[in-house]
């Protein structure tokens, strides 16, 4: 049935039914050529033909208004020098205006719930600043026992920042024997488990490895139970699934821009701060930029912070990567998360039906099968970590552009803003090719 | 004398001295025309000139390299994708690579001592972090009076997020009654008074608002006397004059890199930590860019980090802000801060004397007089506010842009890499006329 659903027929009459909803912006994107990418095959992968760019979990891709938009700024600077701070064309002193509230409709915020500012790392640290406060027994930090690197050094200086010792202060919880995914059921047990010890709980909303995107109402109302704050990264979830921030509750999130935020290489990043903890004095790295803007120039001593998320902004904004994120979130605009997510289950469960004959022993998808369970990515787990790494090497070749982690998996991501059925359909059909090909080495070999 | 000196024949001269020597390198700048500038009158300043751009304390002039740079970052995105991570040129998983050596050489460092991240104040943050380490009695944070607003609220929420009270806490050094400036002998004799009491000093190393260029190397040695901290804020003295961060024994440093750096709005910041901390497991915000490159991608919850200042790197850099960095670099790589520093006393030394016969009690330079201690800028202060403010709108008109600090002064910063004696001579012609214009308001509106 796979194969058949992959034909490209199908895969034509789906897009053809898309092509004219709002959420169908592959044209406002640059898609890389075959021929610019390194490790194709120009007998498999046309030079001159857009690769199949399934990826953007990674880095998404550029929309076209981007260089436009950074050469405006760098013209005003060149035009205008010091007085692009207050005139022309979006100044710069407030130039993160012109990002909050798009920012804001993608996570499932008000306006006034995010900052945009520093990057993902150092925004989830300034959250533990905020909203990590031990106190006597309560001091211990819950997470996923497989969050990404950079997310667990956070937790773990965090304690140390606080003088107390990592091992007693971590709380990681570990997926059932032989299972990859964290069971709501068991976090929520774990939570309560904790109880009064428990400070914070911090999740990677959409799991980076396994594409589990977690229950984060459930999860945050637990952690409330037991007096907790709770703190969501959403590095893989913004601009992929639906969030609700404000709604779920949510102490604080923070996200990056540079995956399903199309906004380029180390993007700047994004912040949220619940609407409940505005205005409460909350601790937090202070900077002349989390003054009201009335005052902020006065330079007196007087520390009176912006009544909103704002307030927990430091430094005068950078400008280019803000015009980045802004052409982005003009493509956005012109549909809606809610829309997106839809069209992304759809492409996902396409992706999973044209590979479904493949899946047994060798290959499996360790992603949640429940659409509402998982975003746009799904992670496919091969027995073997050599298969996998040559079926990724002969993807290349065809000009499929995926990510493979370490050892044993390859990661798809059909992005909802830009990507295609059409996509998908040229993955999976690369994908039987490259598998034969992982198989085959040494008939491979012969045959060159 | 001084209108003498300000002939445009002088300026002439000693241009034509110094356009020889590497220092000079005002056409590797694009300098804003007057008829692009708000407020200019194209009778007293044609609008395509050059404008007289004094004003680099603030915002650096755009190197002729920088648009080239970012959109060649722009097209490796767009014809790359993801793989502009690991390929290419100048890939920027180790972009920052590409800054570190320059920037260190004008701060005085070693590379190992150098990261390039973030923006200035929470640079300033994370020093806190490390060297801020509040114990018992030592616990107090010693500034000037007058500091940076943004600078003050970190020392105040510093504080805070240690529990403590700012009021317990910060101790600010006041100048003399009638005095502008800090006197180094006070501000040793603040730190010896507050002995064991003190945990860290920091000052402005170039004072934003007076200009002063405190004595780095003696506040730092009686820091250390006292076994304190001592953090620099080198916002308005990288690139402006000649530092030696590592020969000073500072402990940490930060700076921004849109001033004297050239690196547009909202720039990348830099970051100093010693090497005489290095490796010894100093407290810290943790995130996965300063891990070691090796083993920083495989997702191990097992902290091993960079063995210099890059352990103090938290995300992945932000490419368009590192290469605008490396445009106004490859500029300052063609000379060194030693001459740029000997052109500058000469520069600033010129425009003190064109003015000299001005100063009195209605006008005054707070700077102080001596070249070893300012930097490029001189700080013009008058009597009254509002003949500050119309003479800042008359040398607008001009086509002068400098720099109006509430309430009564005008900072005018000759930057050494791109402004030249004819600079100057234009400003101080334009000033007196200025003056002129600011003191008969009346007759003025009579002949127009
Ligand atoms: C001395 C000083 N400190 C702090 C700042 C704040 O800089 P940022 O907005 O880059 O954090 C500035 C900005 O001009 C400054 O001059
Ligand atoms: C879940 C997660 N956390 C943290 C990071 C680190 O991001 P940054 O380098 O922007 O701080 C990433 C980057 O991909 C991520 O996916």
């Amino acid at each position: 049935l796979g194969k058949e659903l992959a034909a490209p027929e199908v895969a034509q009459a789906l897009d053809k039914k898309l092509s004219q909803l709002p959420s169908n912006q592959r044209t406002s994107f640059l898609v890389p050529r075959n021929g610019d990418l390194p490790g194709t095959d120009p007998s498999l992968a046309p030079g001159d033909e857009e690769c199949t760019y399934l990826v953007g979990n990674s880095l998404g891709l550029q929309p076209a208004r981007t260089k436009q938009l950074v050469i405006e700024e760098l013209d005003k600077w060149a035009h205008l020098g010091v007085n692009g701070h207050f005139t022309g064309n979006r100044p710069w002193m407030p130039i993160d205006e012109n990002v909050i509230e798009q920012s804001a409709a993608l996570v499932g915020a008000t306006k006034s719930e995010v900052a945009i500012m520093n990057s993902l790392t150092m925004n989830l640290h300034l959250l533990f600043v905020s909203f990590y406060r031990p106190d006597g027994k309560r001091k211990k930090i819950m997470y996923e026992a497989s969050a990404f690197g950079s997310d667990y050094f956070v937790f773990e200086s965090q304690a140390r920042i606080h003088g107390l010792d990592p091992k007693e202060v971590l709380l990681p919880v570990q997926a059932r024997a032989g299972e990859e995914l964290l069971r709501t059921e068991d976090v929520v047990k774990a939570i309560e488990a904790a109880g009064d010890s428990l400070a914070t709980v911090c999740f990677g909303t959409v799991q980076y490895y396994t594409g589990q995107y977690f229950d984060v109402a459930a999860i945050t109302r637990a952690t409330h139970k037991v007096g907790a704050t709770a703190l969501w990264d959403c590095a893989h979830a913004a601009g992929n699934v639906d969030l609700k921030l404000h709604d779920w509750e949510v102490d604080g999130a923070c996200w990056c821009n540079y995956k399903y935020l199309n906004s380029g290489p180390g993007a700047i990043g994004g912040f949220f701060v619940h609407s409940k903890h505005h205005g409460k004095g909350l601790p937090l790295m202070a900077g002349w930029w989390g003054q009201k803007q009335a005052t902020r120039f006065n330079m007196e001593h007087n520390w009176d912070p912006e009544a909103d998320a704002g307030a927990w902004r430091l430094s005068n904004p950078p400008v280019l990567q803000t015009v980045a994120l802004l052409a982005s979130l003009e493509v956005f605009a012109r549909t809606s998360m809610a829309e997106l997510r839809g069209k992304s289950m759809l492409l996902t469960a396409y992706l999973e039906f044209c590979l479904s004959d493949l899946f047994g022993a060798d290959l499996s998808v360790i992603t949640p099968a429940e659409p509402a369970a998982r975003g746009c990515q799904l992670s496919l787990k091969f027995s073997e970590a050599e298969a996998c790494l040559a079926t990724f090497g002969a993807l290349e070749k065809r000009g499929i552009v995926v990510d493979h982690r370490k050892p044993n998996v390859i990661r798809v991501a059909p992005a909802p803003l830009y990507n295609s059925f059409r996509d998908v359909q040229h993955f999976c059909t690369a994908f039987r090719e490259a598998l034969n090909e992982a198989a085959e080495p040494a008939k491979k070999r012969a045959k060159a």
